[in-house]
């Protein structure tokens, strides 16, 4: 089967390597179908994750395959299912694990990237970390549901109601899909974004959008909202200007959630959250629930998800699949085709 | 009446004033008792809000006191009731009142603050400040009430539950009050403080204290917690050691309190909250349910009230009150007698 391993930064190298003939009696033989690039893949492009990931090695994460075949232990998956990969592995003893948030695990391996990964035609994964996906939803679109989760992660993290005002600030492809599934959960949603093709790219999707760098942010966001302010933000950009801006334009109260990662402390307003009685939810990747959230919604047809697949390269094809998306930011969720699976 | 006036950095006045004879329809004349001079009273002392208190004024906001009449409207409150008074003047019709969090109104006026307080003979307030001091608390610890409220309203901001683990911040009059409260809910519960007296104090009071300066505190809080952090921690210190530190010993999903008033932005580590998904809870002042609570556990014994009055002054003697609490770490909790009501 082909396999493409990063080897070192900007390059892969696809191989031929056997096929695990019979999966371990707790594992699930996959043939994947779609795999998306993730900005954390792209950071691992750009040769700035090499310590973690250990190369030559076979990454990606945002997986949908086939069940091709089970492992004896195996109780609710049978070859020819459709699924999408949570792709972690958890220690299940650790603080973490033993308070029910086995998801940021003390100890968490990350498929993809401490382990091996999706880019390659077989896969064979922990039958915990499966979803079927329901009829009616593409393997195409399916490669989606990983990021999707994440954002149904982040609207349930932040106790978003319908009717509520929620601000997203960044646009790029997690800002778009939590400003989506905070829609389809009945808020009127604001994205706040810099870049032209992405604030363009957000109006073609139904979005309000407002741009920091040309309006008076806090009278903007006051003016919509009668003066109150933002019931949520979420804080995508990891920016310095973000975490400025988030304290000032949520309302008494207000909910801001931690999406954004940030390479480094930066000045945040303690006193407005005293002031004001703010609340900072942090909410990283996504519980089991969130993978449920995001199956059922996307299947219902309450995400334009098609819209945000921008490119699809065949696994021999994978290094320009991830050089297309060097510094485009019209790029919005490019897809790796691993097998003939569609 | 005797009546005690800020006129200037580091001066009061004492004057006669006139009593008022009968107070407005939705009013209570107090005959004031006791009032707590308050860390907000000290920066008015020192003339860092001149701006904002307008003096001369009359300026004081703990306060237990006795009813001496009341006006045509008021209909819970008898001549000789014994009361401690919620020192807030709310608008009713800004964001925040209309969404249920009044005590922290957009228009918030602060009473011996923003308007006359409590360092008098008599004070008429409106009726719907007032709180009826339950039998087997005295007065002189009834001026600790509106501080008590204060750490009440923390501790239920923090969503603290019996055995849980509390780190409390800075261990001055308001970290030790908390630290009682959270320890009276049931957990265990560490101070941490920097300065040797009120490290003696706070262990003096029963607690265990840990020092920032003479310890690794991340090393010394996971050994205290199995390697897991503290459940909840309250930041009291409004200190860039104290931003820097909140981040480091909480536990996953663990809850962070921001008590301490910041004077400005300072670092903080936004990428922990992603990561092990923290929360930051901004809480001010007190709802009505928390002077319900501070006034129950006070009756009930649960909380050493008098180890924490270091100083009661005469009202004609109010400067000296003051001046007394200068730098003066030994100092908890100084009272002024306002009147012959004891």
């Amino acid at each position: 089967m082909k396999a493409a391993y990063y080897v070192s930064e900007g390059h892969f190298e696809v191989k031929n390597d056997a096929v695990a003939a019979v999966p371990a009696a707790d594992e699930v033989l996959l043939k994947v179908a779609y795999c998306g690039i993730c900005g954390t893949d792209m950071h691992i492009f750009h040769g700035k994750m090499d310590k973690r990931v250990n190369p030559p090695q076979v990454i990606g994460h945002e997986a949908s395959a086939v069940v091709a075949a089970v492992g004896s232990g195996v109780t609710r998956f049978a070859p020819g299912d459709r699924v999408v990969i949570r792709p972690l592995d958890w220690c299940g003893d650790c603080p973490a694990c033993n308070t029910g948030l086995s998801h940021i695990c003390m100890n968490l391996k990350f498929m993809g990237i401490d382990s091996i990964g999706a880019f390659q035609e077989y896969w064979a994964v922990k039958e915990r970390t499966l979803y079927k996906v329901p009829a009616g939803l593409s393997l195409k679109e399916a490669a989606l549901i990983e990021p999707v989760a994440v954002a149904c992660h982040d609207v349930r993290i932040s106790e978003l109601k319908a009717g509520e005002f929620a601000l997203v600030m960044g646009g790029g492809p997690i800002g778009l899909l939590i400003a989506m599934v905070a829609k389809a959960a009945g808020a009127r949603v604001v994205i706040s974004e810099i870049n032209p093709y992405r604030i363009d790219f957000a109006r073609k999707c139904g979005f309000e959008v407002v741009n920091p760098q040309e309006c008076d942010m806090v009278e903007t966001i006051n003016g919509m909202t009668g003066g109150a302010g933002a019931d949520v933000l979420f804080e995508v950009t990891a920016s310095e200007p973000g975490a400025a801006i988030m304290t000032e334009v949520v309302r008494t109260r207000g909910r801001i959630v931690a999406v954004g990662i940030y390479s480094k402390p930066v000045p945040v307003n303690m006193h407005k959250f005293f002031w004001r009685e703010l609340r900072l939810f942090g909410a990283r990747l996504y519980e089991a629930e969130d993978f449920d959230t995001a199956l059922r919604i996307s299947a219902e047809g309450k995400l334009p998800l098609s819209k945000l697949i921008t490119g699809v390269f065949d696994l021999d094809d994978i290094e320009a699949g991830f050089r297309s998306m060097v510094g485009n930011a019209t790029a919005i969720k490019t897809l790796i085709k691993c097998s003939d699976e569609e």
